[in-house]
Order: structure tokens, then C-alpha cells, then sequence
């Protein structure tokens, strides 16, 4: 019977995955009471204020499997999840993952997949906690992140005039990687920034309790989500192009393909660093403290500003007006 | 620019989704502090024992468009959900959804899909609180509940040997729909129990207050679902066939096709009914006050038995060894 030998498959592979993340950690304020076998998971929290989100990736869509090893897949399906949670200053205590799967991907691929989503895990103390398994003609990947947070998490709406605007780490490598895949020329270039991003959780938590105004990760690029923050909070930026700061594989695919740097960078995606706002006092605490703390470079690159207008300014002092088509739809 | 266009497309559907949805009520002990338009969603709850479920729904696995209305297939897309968490005995507070889109489906497609969505979800004060959308070649649906329980919540894992096993409604419902979607003959087959089953929310708290010791949803049908709980309470049981509520859409399926009603009934799927154990006394307090407090009928269908062993009793006596594929592969 097509069920039963569907359910049975199934069975099988939960018990695979169950087996392999029984001992993954859980940070925060969480104890779980039930993990994966039951018709949900249980969770007890002495922590009021929870964080919740989920991403998709899909085959085709987000990624090819002639172009990313499973175990980096795996990696990043969690990663990218855990990254929303570092936007809110909070911290992840557990994950659901939902994946369907073809035919083609056999026990390896899938052993391959789980594998990278545990070191993720590991390395941020997230739990797999349950979730759902389907046959399907394209690998279709679902995670689901909750959080928890002490006192208030930073939201993207709270941005004010005269607030310095500051990224972490350096923008369009991700984005380089992916055009070099799209050329089909990897050669030299390193495909670390695309397939295995590294969520800014530590940066996100220090930026929480020194006084970040508005926080949100960098998923579609710097051109595409300040917009979303700058609309959120009601106001406006000035962006200094000589302060973004450009990813070495995107300054190489920048240079060797007669680009602008800075404009291949801020036009990146998946970058999956933190955009975060901060008065000038509290900046400083963070231009200091989060380098020296979790070890990640944060830059200044732009100042907040009460009109609600967005200008790039570039190098030779010569400004202007950004108007991407994002930012003339999300204009109110 | 690709991006731009895609982001567009994507921040008007999100848009269009928070606007119809920012209204939903939230239950329980839980505040909403931030909805659908942050890098998380943000929920302040004082209550400590939280529930969390997610369930895929893929086009061409679990459903077909042909087959199903956009407004159903909103309705069941969380109503899937919900009755994993009614087995738990708790109450929803809200959902994510992720949902990919081809191009096919039009704004009023959507438009009918969330109003599905949101009749399921006032029905059961659930409040939409987040997502993910994405274009894709096939409708692909994945949605993440969060409920909290006042107390234990109901496990799998705890029926005891001398339980009495019931079922609330009537089996194979939705199963004869999906067979008569299959032989493309619905005429006089009403297809409400297969597009829009209604979770069983009031039920579980009862059975949970009043002393149920295991409870699960029947998503697999019974022949399925029965053994994964019986394995993981460590017994078995006897299931009187005689006994088992035949949903009148199974039974005249069954009849005009020559199948035994029972075991068409028993070997269904996505009942979404809920399968209860609980010693005699507090069955009884289940059997009087679950049908008069919650309008639900409920059936003792069996016994729990010590031996890991599975018997069907027909009604001329016999007794037959059930060893379905799932449960000689979960046989430990």
C-alpha cells in the first residue's frame, strides 16, 4: 500500500534524523520536554519574551544541488534562520525542520545534509526538535527558529535621526560567489561567504545590551533591506560609499569584472550580516566592544536622517539620491 | 534587476497577507509584541510550557489544484497544524506560514487561500504572525504552530496497559473523498471531511483535564497511527472492529465498492481525529463529558494491552494479528 510504504520511509528517516540530534544542545532560558517523536514539541521556558521565524530554500529557487554540497546546505538552512534571531538580539534555543526530498538524494546526501545542520546547530546551541518529511520532485527545506531574548529585543522601527549607521563583517561575497556560479567560473573564488554563512549571534546579543536602536540582518543586500528599516522606523539615511566595506571575493569579482566595488557590495544578497543603528555614544560602545568581544569587524557607513530620503554619498563629495525600486514601492 | 523585482513581488504579497491577517485574535496567555514585518516575530507569554508543531502541504504529494479550492486548502493548510496541538491537549497562540507560489496562481487565488487561512484561524484564535513567501514551479505550503498547555500536556508515550482506546468522530471520511477524487467520481460524495477537517481543539483539553494518559491526532489513519502509540507506550492492544465509527461518506464508499466498512475506515488518513487511552474511570468521564461539552462524539474501540502485540477483533469473535508494514517495522 502506497501509505504504508510512504509512512514506513518516513518513520525511517526521522529515526535517522532523531538518532543524529538527540544530544544537540539548548541554550537560554529552555529545557526541552519532548523533542522529535510526538505530535509536537514541548518546551519549558522561565523566559517570557519569545523570538520566532522561519525560511524557506528551495531547490531552483535558492540553490542547485550541482552547485552546493549538501553539507553546506544543511549548514546554511539553519544558519540563515539563526541569523533573524542575532537581528533581534536574542538568542535561539531550537529549531523545526520540514524537508522534502526526491528520489535522488540517497541515505549519503541526506546523512551529508543532517551533518551540516548539526554543526550549525552545535555551534549555536540550537536543538532539533521536530519538523516534517515529505517526498517531493525538488528538495524543499522549511526551518522554523524560536528564541528567546531578555528585556527588549531590537526591532527594525526604531531607528532615529541622527543615529550612525553601521554593518558587521564586509558585504558581497556572498553575492560574488554566486555570480561566479552563475558564470560558471568558481576558479580562485572562494565559495565560503555563499554556502556557509555565519550568523552574527554574538554581535546581535552585545548590540541588544549596549544600546542598538534598530537592528535587522542583511539578506537581500544593503540596497534592498535599509530601505525596509529606514521605512519601518520612519526616516532617512545618508550611506558614505568609501565606508562600506567590501568583501575581498566581491573586490576581486568587482575588480576583475571592471565593476564598482562598493555598488557590487551594497547590491549583494544573503549576506547575512547585521545593519545595525545606534546614537553616536552608544556606536562607540559597539565600534569597540563587538570587535573586541566576538571578534567581528563593525563599520560606520552612513548617518540616519529625519527626511525620508536616501542618499549615497560618494567618494569625490558628490551625493545621490538612491531610489531603487524597492524603495519607491515601500515609499509611503 | 532580478532582486528588485523579486523583492517587489514579494513585499506586495507580504503586505497584502498583514493587512487581511493583523486583526486575528491571539489565545491564551500570550501577547503579541511584534508581527508579521520584523526579522522574527515577538510573543510575550507568562505561560512556561509551549507546544510547537510545523506540517508541509506540497501540490502533487498532498494535494492537487485541480482537486482542491484555494479557500479549503487555507483552511487545512492550519487546521493540520491545530490538530497536533489539540493532541497535545493544549491551545494555539499563532502560526507562521511559508508558502511558495508559481505563477499561475493569481492574486485571487491568494486572496482566497488566506481567507481559508483566516476562517481556520479566528475559528481557533490563531493569529498569524510571520512567514516566508517565495515564487516556485509548484504550490508548496509549510506552516509552524506555537501553542502553550496549562499543565502536562498529553503524550504518546503514557497509555498503560487496561486503557480503554478511543477514537472522537467517525473514520474514513476523508479517505473515501480522496478515493473518489482518485477514480474521478465524486458525485454524491461530500468532500468536507477530506478539504476541511476541523482539529479537535476542545476535545484534547478535556481529555487532558480529565485524565487521558495518551492522546495523538489521526493523521496516518488508525491502522497506522494506533502502533506508532502503542510502541512508544511500550503495550499493545485489541481494537474491536465492530466498535470503530464509520464516517457515513466511508460507509457508502465502502458499500457501493464491496470493501469491509471497518477496515476501509481504519486504514483511512488525515481524520484528524483524535485517538485517546484512558483507564475505565476516567473514560467514562470522557465518554459522558466530551460529547456533551464539546458537541464531539467519542467511541471505545479497544483495550490496551500489556503485550506489544496488535489484535483486531472482528465480530464474529475472531481475533486477527494486525502487522501492518509500520508496525512490524517499529517492532522492537
Amino acid at each position: 500500500m502506497r501509505l504504508d510504504v510512504q509512512l514506513r520511509g518516513e518513520s525511517a528517516l526521522i529515526e535517522r534524523i532523531a538518532q543524529k540530534t538527540h544530544d544537540l544542545p539548548c541554550a537560554g532560558r529552555v529545557a526541552v520536554i519532548q523533542g522529535i517523536g510526538d505530535d509536537t514539541a514541548v518546551l519549558h521556558t522561565d523566559c517570557q519574551t519569545l523570538l520566532w521565524t522561519a525560511d524557506m530554500l528551495l531547490e531552483g529557487i535558492h540553490f542547485r544541488l550541482d552547485w552546493i554540497d549538501p553539507h553546506s546546505l544543511g549548514w546554511k538552512s539553519l544558519a540563515v534562520n539563526l541569523s533573524d534571531i542575532a537581528a533581534m538580539g536574542g538568542e535561539p534555543t531550537g529549531a523545526l525542520l520540514s524537508i522534502a526530498l526526491p528520489r535522488e538524494c540517497t541515505g549519503e546526501w541526506l546523512d551529508a545534509f543532517i551533518e551540516g545542520f548539526i554543526e550549525c546547530a552545535r555551534a549555536y546551541s540550537t536543538a532539533l526538535l521536530g519538523g516534517d518529511t515529505n517526498r517531493a520532485e525538488q528538495v524543499i527545506i522549511d526551518v522554523s527558529v524560536l528564541g528567546v531574548v531578555s528585556g527588549r529585543p531590537v526591532l527594525r522601527s526604531s531607528a532615529q535621526s541622527g543615529d550612525w549607521v553601521m554593518v558587521t563583517g564586509a558585504l558581497g561575497g556572498s553575492r560574488a560567489g554566486l555570480e561566479a556560479l552563475l558564470a560558471g567560473d568558481t576558479a580562485g573564488i572562494d565559495l565560503t561567504p555563499h554556502f556557509r554563512p555565519a550568523p552574527r549571534l554574538q554581535v546581535g546579543a552585545i548590540a541588544r545590551e549596549l544600546g542598538a536602536t534598530a537592528m535587522m540582518d542583511l539578506s537581500d543586500g544593503l540596497a534592498a533591506d535599509l530601505p525596509k528599516l529606514l521605512r519601518a522606523s520612519g526616516v532617512g539615511a545618508i550611506v558614505y560609499m568609501a565606508q562600506v566595506p567590501v568583501h575581498p571575493v566581491a573586490l576581486h569579482w568587482a575588480q576583475t569584472h571592471s565593476l564598482d566595488r562598493a555598488l557590487f557590495a551594497i547590491a549583494g544578497g544573503e549576506d547575512y550580516e547585521l545593519l545595525i543603528t545606534a546614537p553616536p555614544a552608544a556606536a562607540q560602545r559597539l565600534l569597540k566592544e563587538i570587535p573586541r568581544q566576538a571578534g567581528v569587524p563593525l563599520s560606520v557607513i552612513g548617518e540616519v536622517i529625519a527626511a525620508r530620503e536616501l542618499w549615497l554619498e560618494h567618494p569625490d563629495g558628490r551625493r545621490e539620491s538612491f531610489a531603487v525600486a524597492g524603495w519607491d514601492h515601500f515609499t509611503v
